[in-house]
């Protein structure tokens, strides 16, 4: 069973989304498990603190490394086999194919923070695998976890309703997704395609191919540069 | 007030962990607004049918133009100032400037798919604007809706309870943050750079600089070329 331990000051955040729809559905059957621990019992002295000023001064708080190292250590203790990520926007940016890794391997152990960011420190002294889902800043590592979560889990074996669908969506073969139509074939006066409507499966295959690499090329041409999606 | 409009199949998502912290304090205090308008409603026949077969076959359902039109057309009459979002990872990427652009208007109308996404026919003919929140495949809309919401929801005014801090992090500049310390001093053997403790702010300022750009140039090129953030 795929498992994620998150620690968070907001448990309350999590299943969220990811106990409905297919996630949900999935967690329900057993496919993967989520548990939360509360960063702030691990908090300091009587208020529980588990930030303090920056050092150098600044604007904002910074979690302490002694309070996020006890947090950790007591949620995966030595020999746990699952990666240690930090949700940070500093972090290698998040791809399908670390994905498709996440979803093979054990789990996760995410850590998310608020404030200002975690004390340095941490990232080294527990090898924190820094994750950025995007070039934005969120006011916390909980909705980007979510967001990891939610593209491994759909990964799982027996989680897809549609069997093959995940494996030729946005990204196989590092291209975006092919434009789709459906039904009606005339919406305001908009056709669909004589093509798709050919039943000439080669040559259908051949215009979405073509239509992928038109709009990578036109919208991402980054994405074709690249080998690691 | 900033006001988020959200189409979807799971309504029962929002507001999610926006119902807490920064953001649930700052909806509470009516700072912004969020509601949802559910799909179905717009749905054919008996069932409330969505999606329908790909046209030129394919795994997968996509989504009907003529019932998200209606959906969009119900939830945004004419005149209605706020942008279209369909948040899709065929989408421009989402960026911090785009995120402070979108907190700096009237709000959102945010168009979240299921299945394999969405006729083609209804993004020009309602003129949505395609929205990625990075290079990785969700099991919907929903998250990534959430993810930029929660990013324009901590930029607008009165939210941050630090008030300069979301000016200072990640980003700013097109940098990725220099590293942040703070007590203890010592954490197992490893102590917090001397410099910070100098209290020489200008050498302070310096070298954060120097280990903003350092860090960027290492892991993130691709943002010191960039003139989008």
């Amino acid at each position: 069973m795929w498992r994620a331990t998150i620690l968070t000051l907001f448990p309350e955040m999590f299943p969220g989304p990811l106990g409905l729809s297919l996630a949900g559905d999935a967690r329900a059957r057993g496919v993967w498990r989520i548990e939360t621990k509360q960063i702030r019992e691990h908090g300091l002295g009587r208020h529980r603190a588990v930030d303090d000023t920056p050092a150098g001064g600044g604007p904002g708080m910074v979690m302490r490394a002694d309070v996020l190292a006890a947090a950790i250590d007591a949620a995966a203790p030595a020999g746990d086999p699952r990666p240690k990520l930090l949700m940070s926007p500093r972090g290698r940016p998040l791809t399908q194919s670390r994905v498709r890794e996440l979803a093979l391997g054990p789990g996760a152990i995410i850590l998310c923070a608020r404030f200002e960011g975690v004390d340095e420190r941490i990232i080294d002294a527990r090898g924190l695998e820094e994750v950025s889902i995007g070039d934005y800043i969120l006011s916390g590592g909980e909705i980007a976890a979510l967001a990891l979560m939610d593209a491994c889990v759909r990964l799982l074996p027996g989680v897809m309703g549609e069997g093959l669908s995940g494996e030729v969506e946005s990204f196989e073969g590092g291209l975006l997704e092919y434009p789709q139509y459906t039904r009606p074939r005339d919406f305001e006066g908009r056709a669909i395609p004589d093509i798709l409507l050919s039943g000439d499966h080669a040559r259908i295959a051949k215009w979405r191919r073509e239509r992928a690499v038109a709009l990578t090329r036109a919208r991402r041409p980054d994405l074709l540069a690249r080998d690691d999606n």
